[in-house]
């Protein structure tokens, strides 16, 4: 088949690098242009030197009339705002769009606006016509509607460790709704590329810290999410953390069991609900899991466990916030949209150590 | 006043390590003698080469007839078990002890029984004649009985985060007692100097992970400690995680708020409670709280906050595992069983970065 | 075409890991077993999680009946001394050899005994008919040779770094023979798999040191082929340095400029020599060349500058030690004994951050 | 005795926290006001909030009238150009200046412009008529001259770590003057507070890279103070590195021996130089020499070694750049301006792990 001509807007941060580094490794999808504010005229690989040789393509400025666009699919690796404002016209075109910010992961204004609200944007939303089409991209959760529309939002880092995480227990009524606590750990580059005092070197290598306490923009996916597998209202308590490496996000998850569920029933729901997931590998508690497992990878190890001196349900979810968290799940909707294995050119392990 | 005079056993592990370094910045005290099981016969400086010019005393073996032994006072920095078959000998002769481990944490036996098994020891105690005596050595809660006692139990690093961390909450009833959680990060120095795959610098360098869940041993003295305060039986979930740090201890709290309670009440109650104790700093949601606020350090500095939406107070408690969370710990409890003001040698802020 | 057959023995090291996942991505070669002494009869999954689902193959022992051994190479991803035992046997039965130990880097017992008193071995090889046959597996400097062999001793990590980061200066007569100092700088990983208290993460995780001085037993592979090169007898200096990272050698390499050469060229020696060399890429002074641009990839960077005002070569060589420095040169190896394109499966930027 | 009155400018980078931590725990020394740019109106336990409880001061702006200015000594921690234009008004009004830029650390005009040319800036000297009178600052080499001047410019932090380096090979001409290379790697917070690119943590925590080839202001101080030494022009080689570690300066030191010379010479002359430095610490090549032997503390280790084969000389030195490097330094140079014992507030070993 032809390869599908991929354009990446956003190109000079993590989420475009990721992007790149995923694309060149994929049989059916080839990079065709870069945009970004930052770095215009300069190879990709000036800014990222390890793509030396392997991408070389410049970076066009975001109006720049020659940037090729004879794209069919273009990935926004930008900060909210961006997509909203541009996307359409991409659209117009019959050209694909997957959004790594919050601009399009939800389908009415009303949840926009309470996520607008905690990331200090405005609330107005640029393109409102175009949420109702929109799919939050994670494919295990939405994989048909991801294949026939075109227009996803890729979803959050955090927020794919948790969902994943909780899914099954929630579908399979395993626990208390009004008893989630979600208690996550992020390597810094979930950060991103910008320089900042907190993510100095010196001030971080051997800090941990918790963060935005009650307070994180990607509780609304996450329970918005959760509440459309229970049939019901969920409100989740998330707080995140930030811990000195670089990549990984591990979700501690809290819930009380209901009356009537164990560890095994909890184990086959997971295994159950995950049954036809390639990327989602579920454990039980024999095995320790360690953020090194997924790390490079596009894979979610999911560690079930309950107390029961306490009745809790106890669940570790584990990704790379760079791959499955960002551009790994990017890749996996572009193949889902373009009716590829959802699994092309993201089948590797990671490397260790 | 004439200095104590203090005697190390086990002082080749970083507790005693630890011990060392605090007692050489300490006015009243001086260390006399050093035993451990390995490198016997070398210079402790040879051990910990930071040491040299400091302390250059020898290491002696635990039944060496030559080790000195006018002590006033034995910090036990060994693994359950020692402490139990030889601290009474010391006792017997005028010699406080100060126990580092779970050996003398408790005061009876049922529930020095259920320690025991969680870290797969017998459950007979070698000297249960001395428990009723003993004292658990968190100051902030039992500097009256520790000024008391010639027998003190050091408690565990991550008690030590959990206990400061939600006192008060229990004391003023802020809570449920029974939707208590608490979400354990520690650097890797609490894992002890022994080489071990886990810790194996390019295994750890960029993992984290959860391990024991639900199983770890420290939640004995944690639901003693609470039960105590809250006149009641507690039980609690609690999680410890490996992180990629050195030093520092983060542990998240989470327990549902009672009725009437607030941010305003949660933040007086934990002021009130730690009014008088120096080692303890309190804030609330407007300062972000790092690790390295107290590395190197015997504070703990707890952040106190609650989510709104989930009714839940969220608490953050910082220590270093090794000073608040094991020597500064041992040498507080010291100073107040020999009369001394408990910050004697104890007030540094630690360096950054 | 049909896949290579391939066998690692050393299966559980990081030697054996780097090859199975470099492997794995590779279009004409397959895995068909894996030998090692420990973990006999595990999944090599369990050792190394990431591979779950990738490779699962049990772990045989070195003189199980029933390992595979329709094998067409065998890696011996082991320490010294174990291929010169039982690689004649595999090669009587016409499979090559690829052995990552300075078993079969020496063509004469002479350099070997020198190169066996460093490490502490016996001075006996036990195999000296398989020396005269062996090349030493630089591909960049012996492509021809290899292609013609069965045996290939793979190169050390340091060497690998050291040799490709000086041949230019020395077969282009730029420096003073006697005048060259290899000031090496390597991750962790370099260490291996075994737990040791220099490098338990509490220890290493802000710590640095030089080691061996003028007693590393790189340096006889690193004088043989600088030797070689120039056509006279060359002795070096040598200096390996531990730092806290996981992946990476850097060595930055000193000689004096000869009468009438400089910047210009150097540079344009160097580019000459690797012109045809695609996993060597050459800069000049202007591009800070940093350990990140060719981790996870079997590149090396090499950036040549000149000190005006001492007259001093000073080059930065840049390998990853895992791949470049021990499994990508295998597998570069193995393609050119096979008649591959050197590149199969080696073609990879590697990631960032 | 009554405390002597320092103020700090520059109070908010790491050389100005170095200098609060040293002081607050010097018996003889008291901090009375800090002055900074930026974080003016703040205490400086909110920019440090380790300092929370210790040092509570406000930060003054730099013309503020208010601001405290009964002091007997002013710490410059400043970048090069503050102290030479600000300090002149200081030194007339009779109070003593340490200096840690290169400001005042050379005695003519003509080398300041060299030196001054590498950094950017301008030639002009602001205050050329300071210069004669001002002392280079470390103390081993100039404890004599530091106690007669009001006068100091700290030395830079790799210059100390190469000066203590190979002073006694110079002093007693162990080595050919023209074989002379430095190969340094420092930690990260040598490069100071301000957040960049290179040291942003998801970019450097696995990074290592040589810098500034051949260009490095430093080499200015190193060689005057060598030559002075030498009785003879010296010019070296040095070549700066970063590895990813906070606290830390290694310098691997190469020089030719002359005919005569050996191990047991070189030993000897290193420990006759040093025989009443208390805070250098020679050790011949039997102990290894790790960062952490040195890091939190304000003393330099001094490993020397003789490759034999090659009859280089290689000295391995140590020091913590925010320490010995530079605040530690600092306090050293007041103790003996003030005509104190140069250890007080300095005697201590740091921590481990």
């Amino acid at each position: 088949m032809d390869k599908i001509k991929v354009g990446i807007i956003g190109a000079g941060g993590y989420g475009g690098c990721g992007a790149i580094e995923l694309l060149l490794n994929h049989p059916y999808a080839e990079i065709r242009g870069l945009v970004a504010k930052q770095d215009v005229g300069r190879p990709i690989s000036e800014l990222y030197p390890h793509l030396t040789g392997f991408c070389d393509l410049p970076v066009f400025a975001p109006d720049d009339q020659d940037c090729p666009d004879d794209f069919q699919v273009v990935f926004f690796a930008t900060p909210d705002g961006v997509g909203q404002s541009t996307a359409p016209a991409w659209i117009k075109k019959g050209i694909k769009v997957i959004d790594y910010s919050g601009d399009f992961r939800f389908n009415d204004l009303e949840t926009y606006k309470g996520y607008a609200t905690r990331i200090g944007r405005p609330q107005e939303h640029a393109s409102p016509e175009l949420l109702p089409q929109s799919v939050y991209g994670l494919a295990e959760l939405h994989r048909n509607e991801i294949s026939g529309t075109n227009l996803v939002g890729n979803p959050g880092c955090f927020a794919v460790s948790c969902i994943l995480g909780l899914s099954p227990a929630i579908k399979s009524n395993l626990i208390e709704p009004d008893s989630i606590i979600f208690d996550a750990k992020t390597g810094v580059s979930g950060a991103g590329k910008t320089p900042n005092p907190t993510f100095h070197y010196p001030a971080r290598y051997e800090s941990m810290n918790a963060y935005k306490i009650s307070g994180h923009q990607h509780v609304y996916e996450i329970e918005r999410e959760l509440s459309l597998l229970a049939g019901q209202d969920i409100k989740v308590t998330f707080t995140p953390h930030v811990v000195p490496l670089c990549r990984g996000i591990l979700t501690t998850i809290y819930g009380q069991l209901n009356e009537g569920q164990n560890l095994k029933t909890a184990e086959e729901a997971y295994r159950s609900f995950y049954k036809n997931d390639v990327f989602v590998r579920v454990f039980g508690p024999e095995k320790l899991q360690v953020s090194t497992n997924v790390r490079g990878s596009n894979f979610c190890n999911i560690s079930v466990n309950v107390d029961e001196r306490t009745g809790k349900l106890i669940v570790v979810s584990l990704i790379d916030n760079l791959v499955k968290g960002q551009a790994g799940s990017a890749v996996q909707n572009m193949n889902i949209m373009f009716g590829l294995d959802e699994t092309e050119g993201l089948l590797h392990p990671g490397s260790f150590p």
